[in-house]
């Protein structure tokens, strides 16, 4: 038996994960304001679980923990996350001096490709990338069964790989980045464009019924055979296409998996995605990069972290 | 003693490489038309090597071969190769069964960024990328000491990742791919566009007494202190900042080495280079990805072929 945190901004999801990789117990708290005060209640998750689970701490081989930010995964130390006000905080460390067991830390991104690679969509394929389409665009990359993180661990960023030179302001400083158009908030952004320019579609009435533009709305119209729905989602895609075909022409990983909010638009995407990719490939043999959505949701973030 | 053979369109380059990674005999014939024709000329200058060395091909291990174009490592197979006029060629077994000793194949720039890492500017690295600016832009990545390729062997087309979104047309058909901008083509392309606009520069005076307009054009002016040539070769370097940045963000390699005609700038390419592109990165710790210069020049690929 490991255990796998997943540490969020907004809570700490852990789990005992078992041998099959299947998560036997699992429980979350809410993520406190500081990094002693987030170890201590880390802590003391496992041992409510453990507890719950019949299981003295002994006898648990590893915990590993995903954070969001930058941490360098080779001394388990959180650089920086902005959302956690970490800053250089040795979060492995801390928890391996709390729980007395060894304890690995790696990026969120990386460490939900990792569960997702071995125990969900990525468990029939010799690589991966996981693309999160969510407020931003997350990422992890799985060569050789283990997350590629560069020589200082900090690789893998492939929301923050420039699409549009001098394009959209992204939240890392650069323009034009992949995440400024394929993530939801790129997705709103174009939304809410078009539903200036018609006021009387059904993607208006769309999203005057959901009382808000979400990542969704536009899918919602243009699935109702919306026009203006379906330029949104058509331009979204462009988008989408063209940093996986970035991702495919340098990494040609044998699988390419979505996760995240948008994934949640199911075959409806990659079957719309598909065609836009097609011609942007540059051409290889008879061996192509399959698409797929991810399949574990939040319990990858869990696993992968087990697993590190 | 191995054998590398580096297949270009114009000459066949062979040598044979020492255990300290020293070519100690070389030689280099025409390039013909046709599998056969090149599998049998190469085949010529392999046993002409051998002769002039006083070696009994027994006595070597191996050989490599690197060629143009799509090429699956895993078979030896070119599967298509453009200017060779290639189309599914089996070219490691073809020379394998010529010269009666093992030999492998794989594509010329990654084979060149092999033997530039081992013998070359990336000795001192864990890991590298090689990014060749010529008539197009190509690159090799070397993790773990080893060429990555992806599943199918084709990956690591690092000119083939677009920056520009429906861009500046590129040979492989896609838009806005980093080699429409990055390599020598694009660099003339946006002097010829400034030479139209400033004809009464030193720019235009260069490229009169060069006779033509060439990667080195802009350049050359630009070292002069002319306002036009440093206008060009400063949008040439936020392009090459651009791609530069988005492949340090995705895999963090330990170097970046530049290969190719525009290399040969030397350090007033990377000098001029790097403040464009530090803020381009995504924020990382203390180690970072260092810029350096190809050092093996053409032998890089007759020394990575004898690697393979």
């Amino acid at each position: 038996m490991r255990i796998g945190i997943d540490l969020g901004g907004t809570n700490i999801a852990a789990g005992l994960v078992d041998e099959t990789l299947s998560i036997t117990t699992r429980g979350s708290v809410k993520t406190p304001r500081g990094a002693d005060a987030v170890a201590r209640e880390a802590d003391a998750l496992v041992r409510s679980l453990c507890e719950r689970a019949g299981l003295r701490l002994q006898d648990v081989k590893s915990a590993g923990v995903g954070s969001p930010g930058a941490v360098d995964s080779a001394t388990g130390t959180v650089l920086f996350a902005g959302n956690l006000g970490f800053d250089h905080v040795p979060l492995a460390g801390m928890l391996s001096n709390l729980l007395d067991i060894p304890v690995r830390a790696g990026n969120d991104a990386n460490v939900a490709a990792l569960g997702e690679f071995h125990a969900g969509a990525g468990k029939a394929f010799e690589s991966m990338i996981l693309v999160t389409l969510g407020t931003g665009v997350g990422g992890g990359i799985i060569l050789g069964g283990q997350i590629y993180d560069g020589f200082n661990g900090m690789g893998g960023e492939v929301g923050h790989m420039t699409v549009q030179k001098d394009g959209e302001l992204c939240t890392c400083g650069r323009k034009g980045c992949w995440e400024a158009y394929a993530s939801a908030t790129g997705l709103i952004r174009l939304t809410k464009a078009a539903l200036e320019k018609n006021p009387d579609s059904l993607l208006a009435s769309v999203a005057a019924e959901m009382g808000r533009v979400s990542g969704r709305t536009a899918f919602l119209a243009a699935r109702r055979g919306d026009a203006a729905g379906e330029a949104v989602v058509a331009e979204y895609l462009s988008y989408l296409a063209c940093g996986a075909a970035n991702l495919i022409n340098l990494f040609q990983p044998a699988v390419l998996c979505f996760g995240g909010g948008v994934s949640h638009e199911g075959p409806y995407l990659i079957n719309h995605l598909l065609p836009l990719l097609e011609p942007e490939l540059f051409p290889v043999g008879e061996k192509k990069t399959a698409l797929c959505l991810a399949e574990l949701g939040n319990d990858a973030g869990i696993i992968g972290a087990a697993m590190l």
